[in-house]
């Protein structure tokens, strides 16, 4: 049996976890030869491909990154690197040639969707999802969120102490365009003041207001911002002209936007800081290595079964998987009844509304 | 409204958060005033609280330890203090001079048991599952666990650097003396090469074959292996006399008697680390910080709706609780069929048989 | 005998440390009281002290911050709240009425300035030298800088496993508008290719030729800037625009500006992180809080000497003094002869040029 | 040019990167071809290298251990795989053999001795100086030190938390035969409130009064011990057992019969952790790892300039070296009168006298 992986889409600390546990398993259940595909599907088209024995796969499951690199564009039906041509057929080609009996696909909505319509041109294929942000349907959590959550709070922690030093408001901006998952949990975890997400439009007098009582008594205040929440209604000027803008980080971002809009009617300084790339680099926690691994577990056991065309998901504490026709397109904000925002609400946290 | 919080048993990690988000809930929902309870079950018997305010609580989330204190063996039915007499009787004139409307019980087996014999005498009470073993029948995880994991994982990392220089088998020994969970996640998430459990009596001669055949290729081994891993069968003086022993971690634990078992028949120097006290202590993780907040909020909640003598349980993603009567003397080792162990032999892990 | 202690400026890891070992220094040895004054020089002004005692000073060796809070502009030579009037003779009178013996000054250059001009009105003040940029001229190392370092390097050693599997150009800009200690120690601390520096202008191109043969061999560049590093000569349209402007982090920064200088040119991807105000915040790393301890202990010394109007600086391995005349005004950056700039060149780390 | 590197000795955070730069540094100022000696002199013995080109010591400046391995009792002098023979001319056949123009040592006390005599056969050695507990004369802070207090001190504040909930004396024994610096640095970075050096024997009655007095009020005592700490005088009946013993570790340390002395003394739970090999391995801080860049490009300078059989050696903040005929068999333990221990005593830490 020959077993092909690639990782696509945007890295994540815990995607050599999956690789490894993926190919271990394989190997040692099934005899397999397992082959890493490099760049993710660009590999596929570029053919380049390496042999994943157990010593390639050995030491790396703390390791950031993703050893068989990846990369955010490629697509085989739109491949970029033919004038936007579908590729498809040759990549089917490059797999058949190759023997591959199963394709191990890890990544997000994009990637998946990619491998849903390679499946269905006859290539076995075994999905992993994979989500920085925590916004995949049908899956409860995804390895690299908990990575990220921690890398968010320790900026936070740092971020209050020096808040409560100078008497400021400290804004972080974090990851989540579309989902406020990873600005929720670090903002519970490091006890911010104000939590404001994507699914739920703030209110810039209410954010005020809090400041100025904060400035009153605590003297400072901590607010975690994730970059694709809003403003609720009006014309939102500044902030429209950084969603129009090609590259929203070089101007600002909400944090800024918030912190412009902010400044001018409280008496104490206020600061962003937008952690950017770093909230996704480095070695996985030991909760993400563990379920990284369960995740590229529970892939092989797929391949093993001869259970094709299907994504890994965890519900509850157990894995199972969903055909991959389901998944294609499906985010998972934060929904409204959600315990966490109840938490953060009776805890005297603001949503900002 | 005036509720009572206390914390019982062995200290750990997110303990505090629990407090802040019972208090900060109460305050916030109900108005009511909190009490806190010095060093749990103690503190009502030697009648010394404190009321817990949003001052006395800000700040705390990310504090290890617990700002209430905790004591291990204060059981008002047969107080120590008292020759061993009851007096819960006394316990009972306090909560009601103090005008209770319900106690906070956060602890583990132990303090169950004792909230659950309170409950009976008539005190409104709601308990929280502390344990940092994970090993609580009716919740699937306990806040505390995961910064404990994480500890044994970065140590599990250290000790297998160093191994790998010198070429030697590196033995950690774990939290764990009926559960196996700690060594069990950071045995997978640090690559550890063998786990040995509690719930797995392992056989000696099988880790001593891995470590020769490692000792022939890597050169190093690293074993994590729980308090209360036993080898199968046979007389284990050694190990008997440990257990009889007092004080088993003056005489060595397991971790020393492993390694006196396989010195001799290796040619590679093999070291043991005992973690102890360290795993139980500091800051909590970001996760853990979250799960404690969710218990904190899901036992305010129970008081809220006037549901008492009931225990708060994390089922899956979701808070749920169960009737005290329910919880006691019931633990949860890792079972046979658990998919993490499947996990770990898959991805070829010994687990010592 | 009595000692008021102040921190002033910007915020920094250790200050706490400091605070508590000159207070506990100055009560055992000395059996002085010892006052707090709030948020730096605006306490004098405004009238805020609060005793310092042993319990105030208990567990807070390792907190972030400092306990006082600190203030950036308050200048009782020049003082924002009266209209930039010259209000040192209130606070002279107040130093009087507080019966203080001795004032301790932590802080940076703007603070030893303003302690020796209220030094030579009569106040006995020692002078304690506090630089996260690790600038000031006298003191071979301060406290908070090794935090600053140990935050930046954990941050570029993320940002290397991203650039590593995406094949990218990846920016960090790290504090050090006038000195480029943080970036060159924190760039040799974890491998980064490209350091720039505010000492030394870089040439544009040969960051370029870097890049580009990074590129095409390891595929991926890692640059760690510091905020004041400048390209060499030209007309830098951008970069003026930037540094005229009154808010360049708003704007962007030197890292934006060379991403926008780099990405037309290259292939690959170019990401910028700012970590910004995270670099001063949290937790001092152990190293940090011995040599804070040092610090205040040497602070405390002089006043039990009588040894006034001076500042502790650190020679080599040994805490001394210097006038407090002396300090004003001179900072340090990195000379051209640094061994440090050696053995960047000599171990492959461009710096630019 | 040809050159070899070995590591000897016990392992220690750093090593790594001081081989890094070693390589890099004579790779590319003096184009020389560089090979690694495997496990220390084991390696010369048994003729194991293998080439050490820029690709491989890309991207360990960051990881623990030795990609070379290291032994701690191969002697060519004293070779226990001979019986003890001296096999030193066959190492000098085979340095010759390789054409070695230098051989770096990098290594402790023993190495270094090593090391010297093997210069004194004709082989144009530079040694390294390696310790983790900081005891080598001539040379002001060693990398890998200050990882190790890192890590101890991370142990302290956990266990300083578990301490307070508990209201017990929380022991924890670290490194240090010969020398207290560990404990001391570490200790002080924790506020340790008893803190137990080789160089001072501690009086019991002393540290019993500390804790008694603790209990009292504060409830709570932490005391840092490093292994070889002595009570003074008298008949040690059980420490002197196990400095008999041949497995102190196993009887228990010092860490432990301090327990056992003050235990039954004491009204409160007195608990003990020994951290062993954990101290040692693991990625280094940050400063070690600009510190061990910083002896290795020296190392090489020494090479560039033809200046053999030396030492490098830190003095203040500068690099310098020493004869390796002056380095062998003197150790560097606290001095009675180092300012660490002043600011020690001055602010409470009790040293057990």
């Amino acid at each position: 049996m020959r077993v092909g992986i690639l990782t696509g889409g945007g890295d994540c600390p815990g995607l050599n976890a999956v690789i490894r546990a993926v190919a271990k398993s394989l190997i040692h259940q099934l005899g397999a030869e397992v082959l890493g595909v490099e760049q993710g599907f660009l590999g596929l088209i570029e053919r380049r491909v390496r042999p994943l024995d157990l010593r390639a796969v050995a030491g790396i499951v703390a390791a950031g990154g993703t050893i068989l690199g990846t990369h955010n564009r490629a697509d085989p039906f739109v491949y970029f690197g033919a004038g936007g041509r579908d590729v498809s057929d040759a990549v089917l080609a490059y797999v058949r040639e190759l023997g591959l009996d199963a394709l191990v696909v890890i990544g997000g909505d994009g990637s998946m969707d990619i491998a849903h319509r390679i499946s269905l041109k006859g290539v076995p294929v075994v999905g992993c999802p994979k989500t920085i942000d925590n916004d995949l349907a049908h899956t409860d959590r995804c390895f690299g969120f908990d990575t990220a959550v921690a890398i968010v709070t320790d900026a936070l922690d740092r971020l209050q102490t020096t808040g409560q030093s100078h008497g400021r408001v400290m804004i972080l901006e974090t990851m989540g365009r579309y989902a406020g998952w990873i600005a929720l949990e670090a903002g519970l975890a490091s006890g911010a003041d104000i939590i404001l997400i994507p699914e739920i439009p703030y209110r810039l007098d209410e954010v005020l207001r809090i400041c100025r009582e904060r400035e009153g008594r605590q003297r400072f205040t901590v607010i975690a911002v994730a970059e694709g929440a809003k403003p609720q209604g009006g014309t939102l000027t500044v902030h429209e002209r950084i969603e129009a803008s090609p590259d929203p980080i070089r101007l600002g971002g909400v944090g800024n936007v918030l912190r412009e809009q902010l400044q001018p009617q409280l008496g104490c300084e206020v600061r962003t800081t937008i952690l950017g790339h770093v909230q996704r680099g480095g070695s996985p926690t030991p909760f993400d290595r563990v379920l990284a691994t369960r995740y590229g577990h529970a892939a092989a056991q797929l391949i093993a079964q001869r259970r094709f065309n299907r994504m890994v998901v965890l519900r509850g504490t157990a894995l199972d998987s969903v055909p991959l026709a389901d998944v294609a397109g499906r985010n998972r904000g934060v929904p409204a009844d959600d315990p966490l925002l109840q938490a953060a609400r009776d805890t005297g946290v603001s949503l900002g509304i």
